[in-house]
């Protein structure tokens, strides 16, 4: 039997673009790679893998010093593995390789996680030859990783808006599913050999907003990491409606700002502030505070709105020039703070992820 | 000197629409009209009112019976004098009248009272030939009606999303400010004869949607008022952060659905749902929570979403077809509560509020 070989393409991105909180989610041209081998002649060499699969990470990823190579201890194969035994199908084929280029940070508020999710499924569908659709596929996502905002824009590109519906009686009725619960062993304790549920249909609803390509994404990365949990933990239970009314006002116009031509930074950069989590954000990212009181069209012709990308720590900001001051200038603003950061300058990732598959010669 | 006359008319308006609670707001096909001249020869027969505008209401419109004729008093009229005024002119011209048609009901949620405010600014504006710009008149508007929704939506036109920018330190650093600050008097205290200061400038910041026009909206209005207080006094002053996401997550979604062609029931009946105003107004609605939960695209073909219009109690269903079938049904189940209304299929007013000139012959 021949060889399989494909790659599966992944983009970082950057969710909650100011006022947005755990809605909106942009895809950035840095991708995830999975370079795949399923060839029967290497089984021998894959069995070391309880799930038959081999798994390497090119030297320069982010991560590959730290991340589990074993498949069920892996993000992206667990994830993989999901997929397949929902299927019935309990693990890789014989002679499975998956070799991981990462240049997306981890834990650093460019969607790293959420890529590993997308791109679990994504290998899950492929090996499995599910043929499931970009929607379907949305669900397993959901089922893992319940925010939508990273896991849609990963995985339909562009610029999108996502909620998750509410799941009705017949369906699962709990708004956050441990992975535990639907990843395989270990997380999930014993093997029973049963075929996990599979998910609800359509859980996430998305749109696409037809982002001005015009607009380029500076990312700046300070070398730290802040993990989503901590990030959650410094935002209070309740808000006013005062602010509440502040973030919604916002985002109705910043959706649509996105998408003018030429871009208007009077609209963008006041549509671009937030109330909901990057004021109590400030305290576990030294700099931000200074960066977005002080940084702004006025002093930065191009400029159109900051904001912190995810979670953070890593700052986003949007503009249609001198992208290189912009990002030397915070980057500036961070070290006074004694914090080292690295940039990058990005565009929209249009067309979300996508599977590349070589033919054999 | 030859007469002048002119007619102005202002759009009816609906805000929220679901979970845009005091930033959506689409105009509807559902003119006030104010037929004014101004004709020095009747100088005479108007100077009974203290500022030389005779008004008057045709025996049809909404609320003709109980409104204030003093022009000092009408919200149309007093909203004139303080542009005028801030324009250093104290009264209308000599021989004004101003006739008003009115078919929007009062205080049912229809935007009656954003449009009396946007034709005053408006007539002040024509009356004192001070060539403002819509977004300059919008200025005026927000300064005597903070919340932007209404009032965008029936000066600008279409389906329009707004938010009010932070004040700099130089500007009136106020969130409301009183009618009775801005007004002409009786509202104002003693007339010092000072010229109002002029509000600052863009106040306001909106953006339009493009509105699937192949959308209707189907106003049902049950026969009671609710004053916007009151409907204001029954919401929560803090939300969790759930109920914060739901609306976030819904209102990027719906503003975005509601341009798609064909529109899609299954993306916006879920994108208009709210839990930020409408489930407390239940109480003031009698009707309204049977209506949200019985009511929907599988009883009704052609059905998009229902929400709230305004602070209520009128009923905006968003549908393509049956408008009549849906609007009995809403009708049917208000008046098992005793309720009795009616309704009005309307088109969005693309084009927002206009002044026609006509040439005397």
């Amino acid at each position: 039997m021949a060889p399989r070989n494909f790659v599966i393409k992944v983009p970082a991105s950057s969710a909650n673009i100011g006022p947005g909180y755990d809605v909106l989610g942009v895809a950035l041209a840095l991708y995830l790679e999975l370079h795949v081998t399923v060839d029967p002649a290497l089984g021998g060499e894959t069995n070391s893998d309880p799930n038959n699969c081999r798994l390497s990470y090119s030297a320069d990823s982010e991560g590959a010093a730290t991340v589990p190579l074993a498949s069920d201890a892996n993000l992206i194969t667990r994830t993989a593995l999901y997929v397949l035994r929902c299927s019935g199908v309990r693990t890789f084929p014989s002679g499975t390789t998956v070799h991981v280029v990462n240049p997306i940070p981890l834990g650093r508020g460019l969607g790293s996680s959420g890529a590993a999710v997308v791109a679990g499924v994504m290998l899950g569908n492929e090996i499995g030859q599910l043929g499931l659709s970009k929607q379907r596929m949305l669900d397993f996502c959901l089922m893992i990783e319940r925010h939508p905002d990273n896991i849609t824009a990963a995985m339909m590109g562009s610029f999108c808006g996502s909620f998750l519906r509410d799941l009705t009686p017949q369906e699962v009725e709990r708004r956050e599913i441990p992975l535990a619960e639907v990843l395989p062993e270990p997380s999930g304790g014993e093997d029973t050999g049963l075929v996990p549920p599979l998910p609800p249909t359509d859980i996430g609803r998305h749109v696409k907003y037809n982002w001005n390509p015009a607009i380029k994404c500076v990312a700046i990365i300070p070398e730290f990491e802040l993990s989503t949990a901590d990030s959650r933990g410094v935002l209070p239970k309740a808000y006013t409606t005062q602010d509440l009314v502040f973030n919604l006002q916002r985002l109705a116009v910043l959706t649509a700002a996105l998408t003018m031509d030429p871009p208007q930074a009077e609209l963008i950069y006041p549509a671009m502030q937030d109330r909901v989590h990057q004021p109590y954000r400030k305290i576990l990212v030294p700099g931000l505070a200074d960066v977005l009181q002080s940084v702004t069209p006025r002093t930065h012709a191009g400029l159109l709105g900051i904001c912190l990308s995810g979670a953070g720590p890593t700052i986003l900001a949007l503009a249609t020039e001198n992208f290189e001051d912009i990002a030397l200038e915070i980057i500036n603003r961070f070290a006074k703070q004694g914090v080292q950061c690295t940039w990058k300058l990005l565009d929209v990732a249009q067309g979300g992820s996508i599977v590349e598959t070589s033919i054999q010669e």
